[in-house]
C-alpha cells in the first residue's frame, strides 16, 4: 500500500516542534498551555583521542523525567487540567523535539516518536497499518534530519523495557541525528573498505549471501526481507533484518519494502515477547547510511535483548564495557530455533 | 618494598590449576575432595565481518553459579563438610582456572583471582600490603599467560557490585587471556598509528601531557602515578590511572611503581565508595599491551561506575549498545571535583 498521511507541524510552549502524523487530514490546532522554561543547552562532543570515538557530554539530562506514574505520563494526550508533551486530546503518531536532547545547542538533534496514544500497549501490538505508518514517519524524519547541516548519521531506535533503563513506559521510540559518524558505522565502513581492497567485492553482499545460505540461523523471511540470527551474534537474543533489495536508508525503501518490513518486524517482536513467561526488554536499532557514505551501505535493523534466560540478564561487565570484547552465552543456531518455535 | 611471596601450584579435582600466593612459605597440600565432572569446552570465537570484531560464544556458561547465599560461597576456603573451589582451610591470595571459562577449549584462558579469604569485605578495605601483593599476582599471571601460544592480550579486571551483574560477592577479580586483540586495544593502536603518521609524535605521550596539564580533572597523584577523569569520559564516574614512567604492562612495573599504584588505587576505590550513601558498583580494567605491540603501548587502568546519581544507574541503551556512541550525563571536571571532595 502507498503512504497516505497528513502532517501538521506545531510549536510547543518552549519553542520545540511537534509533528502530528495522521492517516487522514485532521485539525491539529491545540495550544501548549504549559509554562515551560526555555530548553537548556549544555551538551558538547569531545574526541576520545585514544579510541578515536566521539563522546557526548549532556549534563542537563541528569534531571530528566524518571519513571513517572501512569497518570503523569508526559507522552499521553493532554486532558483537561493536565497538559502533557502532546497538546492535542488524541493523536495517531507524533514526533516532537526531545526536551532532554543529547545534542542540545549543537548540530545534532533528538526526536521522541510516540507510536500510539494508547499508554498500555507495545509496538508488537500496534497492528500492521500503524506499524506501516511508523515506517513512513521514520522515513520522513530521516529525510528531514539528513538534509540538515552538520548531521552525519540518523539513528531511529526503540529502547523497550525497564531492564534497560527505559524511564517512560508509553510506547515510544527515539531518533538521534548525530553530528558524527557513530563508532559502529565507522567500523563497518573500515571493514567494507578493506574487504573491497582485498577481494574486489562488496562486504554487505558477501555477508548477506553467507547469512542467507545458512538456514539454521534464519528465523523468518518474506518476499522483501530476511530475519536471521547473525553468525557473530553478540547479544543473547539478536536478530538482524535486511531488505533483499539494497537501499541506503529508510527513505529509500519503496512501498513494497515498507509493507514487508512492517509485517516481518511485528512477527519478530511477537516472537521475542513469546519467548519467556516474563517481560522481554529489547533494543531495536536502525543502521542507516552515514550521509557521506550512501553508496557503501546496506540498510538493516538490529533487534536484540539483554535477557539471556528467565530471571537472568546479560550484563555488560569488564570484557564488554571496558575492552569491547563480547562474550555471548547463547548459540546463534539454537536461538534461531527458539525464535522459530516461539509464537 | 620488594615483592616477597611464595607460590604453590596444585590441581583441582577436574584438573584445573589453583595457585596459592603466600607472603611466607606455607604448606599448601590440601586435596580437592569434590566429585567434579570434567570441564566442558564449547566456546569458539567468530569474526563479526561487518565490525571486524571477534565475538566469543561460550554456551556452557549459561549454567554458571548465580548469586549463591553466603554459606554456599565457592570462593571461601573449604571447611569440614563443605568443599569449595579452594581446598585449603585458609589462604591469602589464590588464582584458579575458571570452571566457566569464556575460552574453554581454545587458546584463550580465564582465571579467577580471590583477593582475600574474608567474604564480607572489598578491595577498598584490603590494606596496602595486600593490595601490593595483588599487583604482584597480576604481574605473575600476566607474564605466564602472555608467554602462552595464541594469547594476544591479557586483561586483569574486577567487576564489583550486583548492579553490573556480579554473581559472587566474595572479593575477587578475573583475568582473561584473549586469543585476539580486544576491540578497545585495536582502536587505540589504529589511533596511535595515525597520530604517528600525521604528527610524528606518540599518541600516549600527547594524551597524557594534555591530561596532566588540566588540573581541573586531576583527582589525586603521587610520585609514580596520576589519577584523572579523562576529558572524553564515557561513564558517569570514570577515572584513569597512568604511571608517570612508561611501561607496557604490569610485569614491567618496578617496585616503586607497584607501591605507588597500590596506594593511589586504594585511595580511588575509597573515594568511589564514599561518593553516595549507597553501594557504588564499579569495573576496574587494566589496559595492558597486546603481545605483538609492546612498544606502542602505555599501561593504564580504567576505573568506572555505571552509577550516575543516588538511585540512578547509567544503562547502555540504543545509542551505546547498538551504535557505540556514548552519551554521558556528567561533566568530567565536576566529577573530578566530587571525587577530590570524597573520603
Amino acid at each position: 500500500m502507498a503512504a497516505q498521511w497528513a502532517k501538521t507541524v506545531r510549536a510547543l510552549a518552549d519553542g520545540r516542534e511537534i509533528r502530528y502524523y495522521d492517516s487522514e487530514l485532521r485539525e491539529r490546532s491545540a495550544t501548549d498551555t504549559r509554562d515551560l522554561a526555555p530548553v537548556e543547552s549544555r551538551s558538547h562532543t569531545t574526541l576520545d583521542a585514544l579510541t578515536g570515538e566521539w563522546i557526548t557530554h549532556a549534563t542537563h539530562r541528569q534531571t530528566r523525567t524518571f519513571l513517572p506514574s501512569t497518570d503523569l505520563c508526559p507522552l499521553c494526550p493532554s486532558v483537561s487540567g493536565r497538559a502533557t508533551e502532546i497538546p492535542e486530546p488524541d493523536y495517531e503518531v507524533v514526533v516532537f523535539d526531545n526536551r532532554f536532547s543529547a545534542f542540545a545547542g549543537g548540530p545534532g538533534h533528538c526526536d521522541v516518536v510516540c507510536f500510539t496514544s494508547a499508554h498500555d500497549t507495545t509496538f508488537a501490538a500496534l497492528g500492521l497499518a500503524r506499524a506501516r505508518m511508523v515506517v513512513d514517519v521514520w522515513a520522513d524524519r530521516t529525510a528531514d534530519l539528513t538534509a540538515r547541516d552538520g548531521v552525519a548519521q540518523v539513528f531511529c531506535f526503540e529502547n523497550h523495557g525497564e531492564e534497560i533503563g527505559v524511564t517512560l513506559s508509553h510506547p515510544h521510540g527515539q531518533i538521534y541525528a548525530y553530528p558524527f559518524i557513530t563508532p559502529r558505522a565507522e567500523k563497518i565502513l573500515v571493514s567494507a573498505d578493506r574487504h573491497r581492497r582485498e577481494t574486489g567485492r562488496d562486504l554487505f553482499e558477501d555477508v548477506l549471501a553467507r547469512e542467507r545460505d545458512d538456514e539454521n540461523r534464519i528465523v523468518a523471511t518474506n518476499d522483501e526481507w530476511l530475519a536471521f540470527v547473525p553468525v557473530a551474534a553478540r547479544w543473547p537474543f539478536e536478530v538482524q533484518l535486511f531488505p533483499r533489495r539494497r537501499v541506503a536508508d529508510i527513505p529509500d525503501l519503496d512501498d513494497s519494502q515498507r509493507d514487508g518490513f512492517a509485517d516481518l518486524y511485528l512477527d519478530m517482536l511477537q516472537r521475542f515477547a513469546a519467548l519467556f513467561d516474563e517481560s522481554m526488554p529489547y533494543i531495536a536499532a536502525w543502521n542507516q547510511a552515514p550521509a557521506t557514505h550512501r553508496d557503501a551501505w546496506w540498510l538493516h535493523m538490529q533487534l536484540f535483548s539483554i535477557r539471556r534466560a528467565p530471571g537472568k540478564l546479560k550484563y555488560l561487565a569488564g570484557s564488554e564495557s571496558a575492552m569491547g570484547a563480547f562474550i555471548n552465552d547463547t548459540d546463534p543456531a539454537a536461538v534461531a530455533a527458539q525464535l522459530r518455535a516461539a509464537r
